[in-house]
């Protein structure tokens, strides 16, 4: 190796603060465009051929239901962020008593587990900076979701009003906005967490085992919000919208987004608060829990025992590589090859996943080449330590890289409109919707075919190569092009509202046609990001899985003996549980929508004529109110289930369980999200074509789709994180 | 012990003899009511009052449309089982082949594997063996399905005719046929296996050891029969289901079961075909396979070493059992306690289960008690031995067949209008479709949590006591009633089918009316019965995994290891993709169905308004063709994924990959089938509130249950089944 710790000291808090410039710079332009009435006149948008409506009119309009939204959106996160304040704190006493039992809440230092003749941090001492990390890790996760939702609603009315210019100067908008949130997120997920570690090593000196330990609660803390911030947000937004779809399109006939829509508020604030909010916390908590988890096992590897500060910090410079990288990635797409036409929207895209591969796949050969001692040790518990060459890492990273850069394109596949999988379902309509359905149901199956593949693949190669350090880093590989995967994510939501924007501010057909089409792509986009949360959180779950099973000091998990399978086969139902919650939430929500909107349309005269407006606010507060209240259960079944079956039945059915979990919720996931979003991208493309048949499916599939990769992506990740975490408070007591 | 040989040589043949000869009566009452134009004056049905239609023309309608059902689902069987031949014959070649070849094609008697001292046959003998008992496994499940068929087509319009005379009659003419059936094939399954026992005897000698591992060729036979007749049969109906219904209640607005519908013939084929002879031919195999994997298990047991003829037939004799009590069950629902009102048919066959549950488990206790020696050992690879009591036994068989009276109760719970379950989804109605489907799939998924925890509790206690052993015996536990719960099964579609001839027949409202009320009920015994299908196959599936891992010396499956994580998480996607294939096929053969059905509306004239028959061979010969060309694909999936995962990638992750698809496949399956009778039931019960929305969901789910239902059925328990032979043969290659 060659790189230094100066190298390391600059490297990363730099790139992180090039992303944060970069993404500053990404807002300034959005903002340029300016929204509302008063500034009409400055914003040079008075050439732009309009049909004849109104320009001035017709930008105070955008500006009020923008305000609408982003009003909307703050009050949701605000008050769930009140819930979550509380939750966190009780959680954090939790865990704060439960770390510091261990040691008997002695404030005296203590032999090191690792070498008893040196002496590391008090019980209370640990806990203490456990909790800190903890809170910390929740913030910043709190903090990517609702900045992510600030630029969300800042973006979606300029990307309206751009979209008069034309569709390429509409797609930059929505694409920069895009940026804003991933880069953003991924390097303040990354320098939060690189001056946690240098601040706690002020304390901690040389145990990096005890310091690497207590930052895994940042892991802990971001995907604990994610859970509930998933959970809730996907009630919410699945609520809205099968509300407003419901009655608006299906019964009263009127078209989507349609500002006499009572619902239609709650439908674009739900973009807002599911997929922007609850994507954003999800992959920061992936991208949270990968790392922990290859700190702490790297802090038990030889470099570990060496002190080699540059490769313990691995994980933090391929985050780091991955900002610069994606950076330059961003520039092709805004800069150098901008879309012109609406056929250039979905290739941009791709090429952004293919471009950012590329060149990751050279930044991770560098670092692991100059980055990591040529040989080291991993240690596997009951077993002997593997001895890992710095080149292996460089394919395990590389083989999460890959491997999500294949589940994007499989994802494109099935769900774009210009590949024979979607065709085949629009013609299979021609028989009516039985036969599309089972087309389509079908096809979700077979979509799970090469992402199991892939995923096995990058596992099996990665878990040969350097045991549950492997799978630590594949993880963080296909999580390191972040903040790419994110601006294409976030582009898809930002497009869907500026469509609805469009449409409720009554801008022409031309605009509206426009927004269409970037939203269209958004879908694909989506089932992308989708995608690539899915793949990630399964490698990220296995990694927790292995810390879980090295720190419990579970030697195998041998399926053939009875805990151990019955835990794999209950664990197997658990998403199925779960999923089930959920969406009887949605549903009871959607009814309590369903009958307010249709109260509206009944009671409040001349509102299906226009000259009234709906009530908005009422529908935005059932989704708000059911969402908080349904988002527990479904929480707690994650949060309780490994504690109380590790408590009652032990470690090995304990340890059956979350690999039950994890194959199963993976195949769920996407057979799922896939089929959600070939329907939905189906229905865009093919407008014209729209039967009441398929309107339901969207309705239908789309729901169970999102709320089974809500289930699952939450759900499997999630639930090994207390665990490992309250595992290495109560080891003695499992 | 008390038992002696003497005692199982008289009560094994004689109990499968006295079963046989129940069926024999039970078919004997129903062919007393007549069917055909020329015997009307005979059958005493003149008295009934009936509403005005010609008594003698109805009933030669009725003998007409059942001739035309027969004729269709003959010839369809027929032609499947042609195919069949030249697969199976294929197949034992292959399998004769491979046996063989382990010994060199050697005519020399050679050591024996457990005692180097001793000899055992050749390996031509061997293989000459197994291929015999696979061909006679073959044949009897083929045999099982094909009678079953004729026992349906013989009674539906039987049926329907007695609906004249009150909903008991017609109750009871049902239950008796699916008596028949139920009775037939426990016995004749266990008859031939008995006897193939004894002869093979005459060449084996004291070769418990070498007698059972050929005996396992049986249980291989009908589970390969068994796929095939599933998917094939599968595909057959719902192919056919869809594509009538579509046109006929969807687009022309006519009743289920229209005489006009040209599909019509070939959907009532189908439930003969698909519900009858394909579950029949299922059940025989999980019997097959269960019974089977016992006596391997038990060869290499202490009692196996020692000789002991009456302990090693204990699987035999809880069959034995399980027919005499199951013979009594069903006096009380024919002649004890005989159905009077329609409020009393779904009572009345729930009695049935806790009927023959609580007389089985005092019949488990004396088996065991008095048929197994004390205390004895089970040999577990890799492990110390382990001790068990004969009581222990009692508790293994005794958990599988309690978990099937649990799994039957939750399911009638979850599919019956009688509980919330269905209520709560029938209200959902209120609010529109999607709502509805949302909280019918999330109820879908609900339905698995008990089940899975009854099975898990029953692996758990059996594994326990017994290890593989304890499984295979609680698998016959949960297969033990067998007789009962096919019965109750079969009476499903041949009331389905006696409703179809009683609207084609043109009778009256009244008798519409009360086959209804038989349909309704038939549908929660249909799930019921599947519902049983897939717990048996997951405990058999199981006790197969243990007898591959056993054979192929694997001593833990562990799958924190690479190759068994990728098997695992590789497995749990096969279900997937099998279901994929299963639907697609569907959707493909409906469309064809739908195109020809809509051809005939549109080309003959006067078909519309009764006066021109359609063209119903034309439809069945679609179903037909589909099915048989479609069934290969997934067929082949599952008997080759195991030969080539295991070949390329070794023992480790092909164990991986059957634990993956075993607890992956339980949960679709349960989840999806309940789903799929769940909104049938609902259909049938409420068919006043009937939305076009809802006739889609029912095609949507119905279909998609099924296949998966069969995915999993077929596939998980299918999938070990060649793994587990072919093992024998290649142990040396992998």
């Amino acid at each position: 190796m060659v790189l230094g710790t100066t190298f390391v000291l600059v490297f990363v808090p730099a790139s992180a603060v090039v992303g944060i410039l970069f993404a500053l710079t990404q807002w300034f332009i959005v903002s340029k465009i300016q929204v509302g009435a008063g500034r009409v006149s400055n914003n040079g948008y008075m050439h732009v051929d309009e049909d004849g409506v109104d320009d001035s009119e017709v930008n105070a309009k955008c500006a009020e239901i923008q305000a609408a939204i982003s009003e909307g959106s703050e009050a949701f996160l605000t008050t769930m962020y009140t819930y979550l304040a509380i939750f966190m704190g009780l959680f954090s006493v939790i865990i704060f008593v439960f770390l510091a039992s261990v040691g008997g809440f002695s404030f005296d230092r203590q032999p090191c587990d690792y070498d008893q003749t040196k002496s590391c941090p008090s019980s209370i001492a640990s806990a203490f900076f456990s909790t800190v990390a903890f809170i910390l890790g929740a913030l910043t996760s709190t903090l990517s979701g609702y900045l992510g939702m600030k630029i969300a609603t800042y973006a979606n009315a300029r990307t309206t009003l751009e979209a008069r210019k034309g569709v390429g100067k509409a797609f930059a908008i929505a694409f920069r906005s895009g940026a804003v949130m991933g880069f953003l997120l991924a390097a303040n997920g990354l320098l939060v967490l690189f001056l946690t570690i240098l601040v706690f090593k002020l304390y901690f000196g040389d145990d990096w085992v005890g310091l690497y330990e207590a930052i895994t609660g940042y892991g802990l803390g971001g995907s604990s919000v994610a859970l509930f911030g998933r959970v809730g947000g996907g009630i919410y937004t699945k609520a809205a919208d099968v509300g407003a779809d419901l009655v608006g399109k299906v019964e009263q006939n009127i078209p989507e987004d349609d500002p006499r829509n009572p619902a239609v508020i709650a439908d674009n604030v739900g973009d807002n608060v599911g997929d922007i909010a609850g994507m954003g916390a999800d992959l920061f908590g992936s991208f949270a829990e990968s790392t922990c988890a290859a700190l702490v096992v790297s802090s038990i590897s030889s470099f570990g025992n060496d002190k080699n500060f540059v490769a313990m910090c691995f994980p933090l410079l391929i985050s780091s590589a991955g900002i610069l990288v994606c950076l330059l990635t961003t520039l092709v797409a805004t800069d150098i090859m901008s879309v012109k036409g609406v056929k250039e929207i979905e290739p941009t895209l791709k090429r952004q996943l293919v471009i950012s591969t590329v060149l990751m796949t050279v930044a991770i050969f560098l670092i692991s080449w100059f980055g990591l001692p040529e040989t080291f040790t991993i240690n596997v518990v009951g077993h002997e330590a593997k001895v890992v060459k710095n080149w292996h890492i460089f394919f395990c990273v590389g083989s999460g890289l890959w491997a999500g850069l294949i589940i994007g394109f499989v994802t494109e596949y099935f769900t774009s409109n210009a590949y024979t999988p979607v065709q085949d379902v629009a013609d299979s309509c021609r028989t009516g919707a039985a036969t599309n359905i089972i087309f389509g149901l079908a096809l979700g199956y077979k979509s799970v075919i090469v992402p199991v593949f892939a995923i096995a693949v990058a596992i099996y190669l990665s878990f040969s190569l350097a045991a549950m350090y492997g799978i630590a880093v594949a993880a963080l590989g296909m999580l390191s092009t972040l903040a790419t995967g994110l601006a294409i994510d976030a582009y898809g939501p930002i497009s869907d509202n500026a469509g609805g924007i469009a449409e409720m501010a009554g801008m022409s057909h031309e605009v509206r046609e426009r927004t269409d089409a970037l939203d269209a792509a958004g879908n694909t986009t989506a089932a992308i990001g989708k995608g690539f949360a899915i793949g990630s959180a399964a490698l990220v779950s296995l990694a927790l899985f292995g810390a879980y099973v090295s720190r419990a000091g579970i030697a195998s998990v041998d399926v053939i003996q009875p805990k151990e399978f019955v835990g794999l086969i209950v664990g197997a139902m658990l998403p199925y549980w779960f999923s089930a919650m959920t969406m009887k939430s949605v549903g009871k929500a959607a009814l309590a929508m369903v009958e307010e909107v249709r109260r509206q349309f009944r009671t409040i005269p001349g509102l299906m004529e226009g000259t009234t407006k709906p009530d908005y606010k009422r529908c935005v507060k059932i989704s708000t109110d059911a969402s908080l209240k349904e988002m527990i259960p479904p929480g707690a079944l994650v949060m309780l289930t490994p504690l109380i079956v590790g408590t009652l039945f032990g470690v090995e059915t304990l340890a059956g369980l979350l690999a039950g979990a994890l194959v199963s919720g993976v195949q769920i996931a996407i057979s799922i999200s896939e089929n959600c979003d070939l329907f939905s991208g189906y229905l865009i493309n093919r407008i014209a074509r729209l039967q009441t048949a398929l309107r339901i499916l969207d309705l239908d599939v789309g729901v169970t789709g999102n709320l089974s990769m809500v289930g699952f992506v939450s759900f499997t990740y999630e639930m090994p994180g207390p665990v490992t975490y309250l595992c290495i408070a109560v080891e003695g007591y499992y």
